[in-house]
């Protein structure tokens, strides 16, 4: 039988949600070493805390997240609050001697970053960040294929995160869903929220991006500020893109924008190997394009693969070959890997120091994009 | 508060993984009057019962589904066994007075299904069969375009259903998840298992289908039988398909088959209109594509519309536009429908008689794939 | 150097452009032993003969087909005239010992069909049909692939021809590019003019089709005749829909109507085998889907060929990988084939008796859709 | 009827091929006041120019350009051979009074480009380059389209030209088809080659680009060169990237590279707008994808529009809708507007001077690329 793994859940905001979902469900579909507990959810309103606790099942409620960490009856805790606040809640954890699952991105800056990872290191607290987008199966099936060596030599890496939700000039920033167009919150706009993802990936399948050369850019420049009712400054980018060198060799080209109309939340990324290439997006997050060059001459075409059969990863654990799983299950596959970790004493990566690399490379490209030039970005 | 709808399953198989998952999910996305309390697994098996309800959470078990059905402490049964147990379990189920959620197709033929409606319609209690694929927010979304009237006077309906699973001939019949290969057991080959479905969507968006001339195929004649142990003439239809009429005027053209190469499970459906049309398919569940020939002149196309939006259905329960969700979701979304219909009086369709009709066109296709003819399908 | 081929037109519509159109640029791309001289155009009327004679560079013009025939310096005829006139053209033409190019359906019914095949074998004159799309690269290249036993037995063979320009009531039948809605002129509807594209298609890819059962509609009962200036009675099929058995044993299913809204031209077809699948359409002609389920498991996939390469059935020809080619082009390698056929004295496909086959199957889908009965296609 | 219109071309490779095509077939298909005359071909060796002008029916040939620009019976020259040429060729052309139809990029680099522009303008010649992509009818329709205020506000623009024909370090540079691998010949890799597309279609369709900031990479080193029989350093940019502004405000995004694997000529671009976004991919020329944000809210998706409607640009000239034109027939399109543009005295776009703003744009982007710095695009 399985061993409780108590939760203390911060936040109860749409990661909330998304946790909570997977903590839910994991053992349902995925045998462990253990079960989490809805222990206990967190949050600075009472009735906030208690709605959430409610919807999702949770045992009880805190108020104040230092209390949370007190409590003896919690193994875990899972920071989902905006950025700004991660930094402090993660170093109290650590030295509570808590397990952390925190959202990325780790931080709001590399130093701060830095400063989290040795904190844990030194606590020896499990640790990881919620780049979930590693587990979508397609996903994790083209890191297999680039393992195996089906590539070769990569040339070429490009990948984007294209929105449409802030176009208009009315929407203000802070507030409720809107923290992240605020950038005392958010540290930074598309950069930390899309690009995020998309270095996480790049570096998990290609490598140390070796240096970079960004621009970005706030089209609306002036909006109303929640917080303080007036028309304030905006502090974020709404959109960034940059070349980058990989030490590899090969060439990387990011984009990221909330102002690309039509487009909901397209994260695609595409992989030009010597042999073979590979591409993916979120919006049919469950197909892998791939392209193999070793096929016979005519017949050569990019296959369009359902990942839904039993021996694409994670799949045996869902249903049957053409039912396609959805953007929650990344998540439950995080919690199940992130279990397997701590039963192995095999951490399931990204871990804090592994998001500190992604961390590294978006301050490198914010940096660039205000001096104009070619920055290199340290190893973490 | 919610209050408890305390849930007795019989079967553990497929299906019994796919609705236990609805009801533990539900009420964390839907604001409910009841919730889903999973009381009971029953299989023969005490150990398959067990297994199955520590994975899922059941509270108990029973190796007989009459004790179950015994049992005050359950309001409602989940048929998920094989089809020629459904009529029996929903006679003696209905007698007992318990709400039923009966497994696709309703039974075995349709003079089976009728008096199984007749049953229910007796004992007043709740019933619903579960056509799951009616509430795939896409396929909601074409009904309620339909209704508004998008798509204007329909001339044509087509729908396939195409797998390629049972092409290797060493596959025997009967046995664990092979009982849809035996006739004793399905009653038909593709035209219960699939067609139903295509039959069940087909009904409620384009209303009565008013007579059928089918052909039907078994390509592999022989096959062993798990349960005798010899090889045995292959009593199912493997592959068939009909031309249809619908009331309305309109024509139909399905089909059916487990011998399509390169497909795992691909429903498709597309509806002709005077003023548009519309087609959907099931390897992409969360996509509708959509033609609108008032859309001016030069810029008309087919829209490729990624239902993930918080005003298409049951969306705005889920996550945020872009994020898809997958096949399971749709049992979430009739548990939802069959709990807001008991609360509201207003009883979530398909209910048995309901579902009837799908019966009906199924006896008439089998009939006419024997008889070479054209056969009128009784209303029911 | 290569010899004249010198070309008399019969017709001067949307085939006679495409068909001189071909005539004009095959020698600039296939290097052949004769090159088609445009000699004379003929029409009813003088001014459009002569219109149509200026635009394509036709050196002379004729007014009486009976005329052009008696002409010394005509090798070959082309009829791209109204399905009711190609009979009696054709018996002269041979008669005359010219060679004969036909446009499709080859006649008006299966017995004047076999009257013309005898008319031409007894002449020995060369003759083709114009079922253009065999010619499309993506379409040659799947003949090859099944011939090379890629498929393995084959189980299912689909078809449709969709289209939605006839959908307003407003359309009148008979004259100048209606006379398809003319049953006098066109004998039948979608049938002969779409279907017979599938059909012609189908055997070429998988041989005799040996029974059928059909039904047609005619949505719009009446419309003004523009010949009486009377609303009449519509005499063609505007949709019709078959089942129906090959030979081989494999299943087919077809369907045509010109009341899909959103389809202009859409022929689509699929070819379900045991090893591997394909499917084609014309609205994206240059692309060949193929699954190949000998493909390692993991990585399977339906993969989309551009079939443009220089080892792609006579893309050599063209341009270079990635650009494509168009629909005229088909009709371009028509004439390099029949070029080829005459010159190597091996007759390029479809002969007026390979054209028959399709008239049969015509007839039969006809009388099927009368009867209501699975009717037999004889042999050709 | 239309007058003679005598053309010289210098040059018989790929691009001499495709523009003879077009002189041969634009009278067919367009209604003009001149119909070109396959006057002279000319080429250094007799040989191939003779049996080039065999193949598309030259009256006579040349093996020394400046004899045939000598000759009073050539109206135009043909500009078709490598890069290097084009400036010495013009200038004499323009001298000689000869209309001057130049293959892209105009020049070497800008400085040359420029005294081209001066030469032609000082001869007031007819003068164009053929930047063919702008006449793909989806394309010529984006334009329309963006012209009409159908998107808006541009917040975004980005464009590839991806292919994979130079992977394989065995190929050598120079000799026949392969001088775009010579730098002497080339002047550039990709940014000339293939860029040069990419950024003539931008400006056009989205006005001056302000600044760049580039990268190139030059995965093959060393190749053997056909000309000294010697392994040499390669001098050309196998790949290229550059983030840029344009004068409007948007931001671009622009990659090449022969090095990706499974993209055989893979063009497109995608511009976001204010209030619809569009994209076009040359793979599938015929298509424009196109999303509206006015559109009723849940019914938004990205339109697949199969531009071949006769309300299509250029289209109402060729077939019906459904049938697909391909690659060939831009330059169709292009030889129809220069002679319009010569007929009305509006000189057909892109002229020389438009072509030098490419020109200025690659200059910038290759000087970027070594200095690592933004760059200011002059205006020309």
């Amino acid at each position: 039988m399985s061993k409780p793994l108590n939760i203390g859940m911060i936040g109860y905001g749409f990661m909330g949600r998304a946790h909570s979902n997977a903590y839910r469900k994991v053992n349902n579909f995925f045998d462990l070493a253990y079960h989490p507990v809805l222990k206990a959810a967190c949050a600075r309103s009472a009735d906030k805390a208690r709605a959430f606790a409610d919807q999702w099942g949770y045992e009880s409620v805190e108020t104040d997240w230092r209390k949370l960490l007190e409590r003896k009856d919690i193994d875990a805790v899972d920071i989902c609050v905006p950025n700004n606040l991660h930094s402090e809640i993660a170093h109290a954890a650590a030295a509570a001697g808590k397990m952390i699952l925190c959202e990325k991105p780790l931080a709001m800056n590399g130093p701060e970053g830095l400063k989290m990872v040795q904190a844990v290191e030194k606590a020896k607290v499990a640790n990881m960040v919620w780049y979930n987008y590693r587990r979508v199966p397609a996903v994790t099936f083209a890191k297999k294929l680039i393992d195996d060596g089906k590539l070769g030599r990569v040339f070429h890496y490009r990948a984007n995160f294209l929105q449409d939700w802030t176009i208009s000039p009315e929407l203000p920033q802070g507030g409720t869903g809107l923290w992240r167009l605020d950038a005392a919150a958010a540290g930074s706009g598309v950069t930390g929220d899309l690009l995020a993802h998309c270095i996480d990936t790049a570096i998990w399948l290609n490598g140390h991006i070796a240096n970079v050369n960004a621009m970005t850019e706030t089209f609306v420049k002036e909006r109303k500020h929640t917080g303080t009712g007036k028309v304030e400054k905006v502090g974020i980018d709404d959109a960034c893109a940059f070349l980058c060198r990989f030490a590899n060799g090969s060439l990387g080209l990011f984009e990221s924008t909330r102002y690309a109309r039509g487009h909901k939340a397209l994260y695609t990324f595409e992989v030009n190997g010597e042999h073979a290439s590979l591409k993916w997006d979120l919006h049919d997050l469950h197909r892998l394009q791939y392209f193999d060059n070793r096929d016979e001459g005519p017949l050569r075409g990019w296959r369009s693969i359902h990942v839904t059969d039993g021996d694409h990863p994670y799949m045996g654990k869902w249903w049957v070959p053409g039912l396609q799983i959805g953007y929650e299950h990344s998540f439950v596959h995080q919690v199940a890997d992130f279990i397997e970790g701590i039963t192995k004493d095999k951490p399931a990566m990204p871990d804090f120091r592994d998001a500190l690399r992604t961390q590294h490379v978006c301050d490198a490209v914010l940096d660039s994009a205000k001096s104009g030039k070619w920055l290199d970005v340290p190893k973490a």
